[in-house]
């Protein structure tokens, strides 16, 4: 049975995500009518993910419905924003109930652990490619920008990057390990968990925050590059898994953290007078997070070792780039 | 000179679409910060336009543009919004600038001459598909539904339906047509007119309002069911231009004004008590619109000519319906 865009709509997607008071009128008019608290700064990101570029062919439908979300969500956690909306834009093939069940399955799980509700959508035939665009809110001049850092600051990243670049490496069989190892690589590309609680948390502490998602290096680039500094992160400081140093060795996993991309973990920069509040309120051991680097005056973000300046030839994912 | 994906985003939509003072933070971090007024809901709905679907191969990069703009605004002029802030989703088979600089051309000027400004993005590689996320607002509890339709309202559409899908052959090479008429329908096609000052102006009077992008007769049947009612409308008073007249005859323009899609007209329900004051305070020759029909109790939209019910075999654009 061909579903039509309407039944689609219905079936799978009026009751996705979780159900809030604000939302006025969800799924199902022109548009959604959301009520915005006061006070507040209205935080709106937008992100695609296309079949064979983002996700490889064949990917779990779940990981799809996940990742397009958790991308999102990413974006609003490098604010310090708390996400409350959604509105998602299907481009399909053709219809899988099969695969749509398990991709509004994925998508509406990770909505409901955030507490984000699907307000509106589009569905459309075409080659598949999902688009989301997320709405939160941040108390009124609180949000984290990439603006604010200032040579000094202290550089931190959280989680173990690097793991899921070598997650998409084992999903798409270019790299092979003992079957823990690679189940834990896997699940950190398919199912990436946006840092959330930390993002809203460093307001008031950090100084600057991006998400990372193109690649460590190139991500605290940008930040360094926004606030007209240049950053220094230190090669042995950098965080990488077990599981990454196991599938991969330790080199290869250093290089991956710095150049590998679909993480979603925060890099945020401290100022040092903030730095011990910081690790007071938020202590890293719990909170997941490494001291990295620091910022610095002269452009450009370096990785150094025993003070040698090291050379890296990718310095984050660019679509269209090299 | 290839582009990456961050220069992309400077050169052509950093400074795209009108500058506004609620916009905190714009084009360029890891989301957009917004200031949502008090005493309205914000307003939200997204579109996607594919290449090959929604637009034939080769069509004007200037006219995607526009329409993927133009769709979304329309949702919004259907609930009697006042658009604000847009976001862009661009995925792309690789970087053409020429078709870069007409697309944020056409993106742009629509843009400002609503006032609207783009506040974020994100461009992708892969197959030409352009998703718009828009963001306006309107007074609490004053927005048009589609739900609020009752037996014995008047039924009203905007312009005159059917040139679209007429613009759209003429497009493809699949209609030709006198010069003038030829260009007048290919615009109508290219660069629709969403009907934003009428949608506003319709708080207070409509019961219920809906755009008119999937053919009239389907479009007005989800505002009947969305009401609990039906529809019918009166095959002699549908609007036809004199220009679609003349390139498929009456018949033919009758037929296309029902199922033709991409029109953007709204169509609207006004409770017998508040026609008066509409033709006074809107006068519909100055405001466009025309009388078509009645909803009634029965369920479904038909069509009547001298009281006999008509037969048409499609009652709208479905993506994967059929």
């Amino acid at each position: 049975m061909a579903l039509s865009e309407f039944a689609l709509i219905d079936r799978y997607f009026r009751n996705c995500g979780m159900k809030r008071t604000d939302v006025r009128l969800g799924v199902g008019d022109d548009a959604a009518l959301l009520d915005s608290p006061a006070g507040c700064d209205l935080v709106a990101a937008i992100d695609t993910l296309v079949d064979g570029v983002h996700f490889p062919p064949g990917c779990p439908a779940a990981s799809v419905g996940h990742r397009v979300l958790a991308v999102n969500l990413s974006d609003l956690a490098a604010m310090g924003a708390k996400p409350a909306w959604a509105l998602l834009a299907l481009t399909l093939p053709n219809i899988d109930e099969g695969w749509l069940d398990e991709f509004a399955a994925g998508f509406s799980a990770l909505a409901r652990s955030h507490d984000v509700a699907l307000v509106g959508g589009d569905t459309t035939s075409g080659p598949l490619c999902v688009t989301v665009q997320i709405l939160g809110h941040v108390p009124h001049s609180q949000a984290l920008l990439r603006s604010g850092a200032r040579p000094g600051d202290l550089v931190f990243v959280s989680g173990t990057p690097g793991d899921a670049a070598a997650g998409l490496a084992v999903e798409q069989g270019r790299l092979q390990g003992a079957p823990d190892v690679a189940a834990h690589l896997r699940k950190r590309f398919l199912y990436p968990s946006p840092r959330m609680a930390l993002g809203k948390s460093l307001r008031g502490y950090a100084s600057a925050c991006i998400d990372v998602s193109d690649g460590l290096l190139g991500d605290v680039g940008k930040l360094a590059q926004a606030s007209g500094c240049g950053v220094e992160l230190s090669y042995k400081e950098l965080p990488v898994s077990e599981e990454l140093v196991a599938a991969v060795g330790d080199v290869r996993a250093r290089e991956l953290a710095l150049t590998g991309g679909d993480d979603y973990e925060l890099c945020f920069t401290v100022s040092p007078s903030n730095v011990g509040r910081l690790r007071q309120d938020l202590p890293p051991e719990r909170w997941g997070y490494s001291l990295i680097g620091t910022v610095r005056e002269a452009s450009g973000a370096v990785v150094t070792q025993n003070g040698n300046v090291m050379e890296f030839s990718h310095s984050g994912y660019d679509h269209f780039g090299k």
